[in-house]
Formats: C-alpha cells, structure tokens, sequence
C-alpha cells in the first residue's frame, strides 16, 4: 500500500496494512536541514516563497519515512490581509501590533479571497509539492481554528489566561460573533481553496480551544467549526479538528461532523474514542516530550497509543501536538518505524475478544 | 448553620443548608488591602512573619462573605529548607537559582522537620487565624502536589512544556522516585503539622499534574499522593485534592482516596462527578476568567455549575484555579451571593427524578 492511500484511508476508518503516522510540526527546527534554510530566510519569507515552503515541507518525508506531509505555512498569515499587522519576534513568539480590542476594529477587518493575497503563495507550495509527491505520500493543508486565531488577534500575541479574549466574547457576543463570522468564511475559503490547489487532507488546529468551559466552547465557537466542517465536506476530502486540553469537548468537537479527531495525551486514547464515537477516526496521541525519552521508555509509550487504539480501523498516529524544537531528530525516525513494524494483528484479535464479550453481556 | 459547619459538612458529602463556596487565591492581589499591605513587604516577609500572613488570610473572610479561609502562603517555601535557593522575581514569577538537575543534586535535598524550619512561621499563623475565626468560618490548610513541586525545583521555575522534568522521570526514574519520597514526606508531615496546628481541611495543590499523561501520572506521581492522602486521613481531617487539565484523569486522582475532588472548568462539573464517584465530594467548577464578564454572564455561568452539581450533598463552590490579579473585588463578592442565594430545592428535585428515570429504566 503507497503511504498516501495508508493515511487517506485511515482518514475515513477503511482497512489499512498498518497504522499510518505523521507529527504535527514535522518541518521544522528540530531538523538540521530545517535551520540552514532559516538561517538564511525569516519564517514568513520562507512561506512568501512557494519553492522555499515546498522544499521545507519535503525535508521531513523521505528523512523520516512519514506517511504524510503537511504544507509548510502557520496558521496566523491569514490575519495579515484581514489587516493585521504581525511580526514574529525573535525569541517572543508572534506578536499582532495593532490587536482588536473594539467593534469598530472588528468591523475594519476586510473580507478577503484567499486568492487574491499573499495566501496565495501557500497555495501554489501546495501545488509544487502535491507534484512532488507524486501521490505516494499524502498532502496536508490547514489553517487555525476560529477560538485561536481570535485569541491572537484579540491578546496581541500569545496568551496564557485568554483574559481579553473571553472578556469580549462574554462582554460583546454580537462583536465576536461577527469575528467568528469573518473568521469562519475565510477558514473555509482557505481550506477550500488549498484542497483545489492540491491538498488531499486539511486540519483545524484549533489548539488554544480548550481553554474554554465545554459549555463556552459549544456556544461560541462550535457554529463556526461547524460551518468551516460542512464546507469542507462538500469538496469530499477528509478534515482533522484538533486542539489540545479538550478532554471535557472530544464529544462536542466530534459533533462538528470532522471525519478525524485530535487527540491530545492528557487523555488515553481509547477513552477518547469511546467519547469521540467509533464511526470517526481517531488522531494521536504521544506526549511530545515523550521523545526526549530514552527509546526503551518511547517504545513503551508507542506501543501503549497503540493498543489504546487497538488496532481498529481509523487510526493515524501522531504527537498530542507539534515537536519541540530540540527534539532528537533519531527518536522522531526510530518512533515512525516502531509504528510502521507494530503487530495490529495481536491488538485486533484482543479488541475484538473484548467486543465480542461486551455483546454477549449485553445480550445477556 | 455556621459557615465553617457548613464547609466541612460538605467535605464530608453531609448535607448543608446551602452550597458553601471559598476561592483559590482569595486573599491576594485583586483586593486593595492586600496591595496595601504588599506595597510594604515583600511576598516571602508577609509568609515569614505570622502576624502579617494572618492578616491577609482575614482579609477576604468578612469581605466576601466566604465559608472558608486559606491560610496565606505558597506552595514553594517547603523547597527552602530542603536546600533551594528560592526568589520570587518582580514580574517573573518564582525562580530557583539551584535547580535539581542530577541524581547528586536530589541526594543533597534535606529530609526536615516543619517544625523546625521557617515552616513554623506558617504553623503559627495558621494558630493566629484559627483562634481569629472562632470556629465560625472553616481554616484550610496547604501544600503543593509533588508533581507541581518537583516542576518547579528541576526546572527553576515556571514552565511551558516541562521538559527537563518529564526527562529526568522518564531516563533516570530511581532518582525521580527519590524525589518523589523526599517530597511526598515532607508534604504529609507539612500538612499533619497545618493539621495540629488548627486547620480542619487540607488541600492539595498538585496544579501541573494534568501536563502528565494520565498514565505518567498514575505510574509517577500517583504512588506520593495516595501516601500523603493517607497521612492526612489517620488525622480523621478531609483532604481536597486538586490539579488543572486533569479532565482524562479524575478518576485516577479520585483513587488517592481524598475526601474532595478538584474539577477544573474545562470539564462538566456533572461529567467530573461520574468520574470520580458520588461517594466523594467536588470542589468547582468557574471559569477564573468569568469573573471579568458583565453580572448576568456571571450569573449564567455560577447557576450552569450549581445545577450541573444538582444540588446533591458534597458540593463546595469554587473557581476551576485562582483567581487572577485584575478581577473585580465586586464581581468575587457577588458571586459569594449568587452562590449562598440559589435555591437548590429546584436542583435537588430534578435530580432525584432523574436517578428515579434511571433506576426505572435499570429496572425495565
């Protein structure tokens, strides 16, 4: 089986040879490749240039032997032809120079074509490198979710309370149901719009989400997930929702209709699928610094994702989220062949005993 | 029913005449008496000097009209007399110059007496503001979980992704689980001391420990804590145990054996309780954050937590974590009220119906 069909089959819970696997931030500066190319070029100039994001994305693929790429962007340039002023710092993290903090600053954000600005460049790596791929190593798009990009936009930078940004949803929902809005149908166009140029899979990093009660997140937020999830599917390729800390909403996030689930490792994975349902796959769910781990320890951990998973249909290893930047770059290659060789056979047959145990309780 | 018979009776899962409620962090920087009193002392003079800590810890009592008061102090001190050389750093938080960075540096950790260590000053305020209150309002002692602990003496401080830590548990777990003894001890005789000294209900602060895997937790951490639980119940006092993130994990904290459950706000409070059992009481579970929204949100949010608690015996008020430095003295003090006002009659009656539907349909 190519690694593409691996993974893309996974995305819809269909059979697999074994369990296909990527990390989020698989690109990026834990790899030596990765920092020759940034000591040349700023982070936003690399996704300026299509040929420079392709080239980052591919690095990962054959060094690692991932089943899937995933296109070399972040998720906040979408805020810059919104009218936004952003800035990655050195060493401070993304800082928007002029946050929302007003209606009237949420009204002047313009509504934009994806085409028509400088999303554009993502979109043509995407081509570039869907090319590149030649369909044997599946092709990630994405963008942020609607909580977490409002949290930027609105903290001016990252956030450990999320104070101003849950102040105004509370305080003003008319003007943060209006962000949501534009926020929403320009998700939506991105996503759409990376999808015909290319992207063969598209996840929502919502990654900030849980932050929010459950209670909070459903009210307001979910309508817009949902509404970026609905236009998604019209196009027939597969979406991840992801955050992290949403142990308390998988089964709010699941009803966003995602034909995949991020799973972060605060939660054990079969728990998580029990809550998410078993109709969806499931995305996860190794602790990032797990991989600083001795590879005795990472095996273990691997293997324990693993038989939480269970070896059912539906399954797409991951980390609970992105790689750390001083991650060994051996343990990240050793983790994917210790997926690749794991023996479902042996987990399969164990959860289907269970199953079949189950039933007979229930008839009984 | 006094406030404090009503706190505790609550601990107990004993009915009350109503829910009683007390905030992380009430005594603390939002209040103007307490800027007053820190405009002349720095945080580590007010813990030392007992008068002075005792003082603070009265502050919000009468002013918000609490069931309980927390003694003021910090989770870190205990790391002074064992050896570290602790600052608290103006706008950086708390930094300790001589993190634990080896096997050697946790052997050097002193094994100390509370009593005979500046420790005392803490079991002397606790004595001043117990014979203050009178047995009218309830006294909680405290102490940080041995994860949160261990965070901060092997990384130095605060920390994102805790990454030195999880390193040394995973690669060198004799000298984790050394520390771990070392601190676990301490606790346990830190709060039996808080114990004899006056107060009638510990807590245990273990605020990080959702960074773990619910797996890393039980195997790590989870032994430490069901030996200091149990130190405290030979004491016959009710002991809360409490962490953030800890949504995948309630149970396994819930197995420790404490009187009192902690529940964060990124979970249902109703969905916590399954979790941990209603043979055990739940502390929770707002927002921190919702104190900055206008009063009708507020109240909202505080009747959404009371009803999610159903009115059942075992209930104590609280945020999902402290309260933050900019929130309104008003906003605290009228929750106090919403709290103490809400008519559970109405609660208490839906959920008998609902356990009845249930047992019925058991039955069927």
């Amino acid at each position: 089986m190519e690694r593409a069909e691996r993974f893309l089959r996974a995305c819809r819970s269909e059979a697999v040879d074994t369990t296909p696997v990527w990390f989020m931030r698989q690109a990026g500066r834990y790899m030596p490749e990765y920092r020759a190319i940034r000591a040349k070029h700023t982070l936003l100039d690399i996704i300026a240039q299509p040929e420079l994001a392709a080239e980052v994305t591919l690095q990962p693929i054959d060094a690692l032997g991932v089943d899937a790429a995933i296109i070399f962007a972040d998720i906040l340039p979408p805020l810059v032809p919104m009218g936004m002023d952003l800035e990655y710092a050195a060493g401070e993290g993304p800082v928007l120079h002029n946050p929302l903090r007003s209606r009237a600053d949420i009204e002047r954000l313009r509504d934009i074509d994806p085409h028509d600005s400088q999303l554009r460049s993502t979109l043509d790596a995407i081509s570039i490198v869907r090319n590149a791929l030649a369909d044997k190593v599946a092709l990630i798009g994405f963008a942020g979710g609607p909580f977490t990009l409002a949290s930027y936009a609105i903290e001016g930078g990252s956030s450990r309370n999320y104070q101003r940004t849950k102040t105004l949803m509370w305080s003003d929902p008319d003007a943060w149901f209006l962000l949501m809005r534009k926020l929403g149908d320009l998700t939506a166009a991105y996503l759409v719009a990376q999808i015909e140029a290319g992207a063969q899979c598209v996840q929502l990093f919502d990654s900030w989400g849980g932050a929010l009660s459950p209670h909070d997140y459903e009210r307001f937020v979910m309508p817009t997930v949902r509404h970026i999830v609905a236009e998604v599917r019209k196009t027939n390729t597969p979406i991840i929702v992801f955050g992290t800390a949403t142990g308390g909403m998988l089964d709010i996030l699941a009803s966003a209709g995602s034909d995949v689930v991020g799973v972060d490792w605060r939660m054990d994975l079969a728990r998580g699928w029990d809550l998410i349902g078993h109709d969806r796959a499931v995305q996860g769910n190794l602790d990032p610094i797990a991989l600083f781990a001795p590879l005795p320890e990472v095996e273990a951990q691997v293997h324990r994702v693993l038989r939480a998973a269970g070896g059912r249909p539906g399954h797409i290893f991951n980390l609970g989220h992105g790689i750390l930047p001083e991650t060994p770059v051996d343990t990240v290659r050793a983790v994917v062949e210790m997926v690749h060789g794991w023996d479902r056979t042996a987990a399969a047959e164990e959860t289907q005993a269970m199953l079949a145990a189950q039933a007979a309780h229930v008839g009984a």
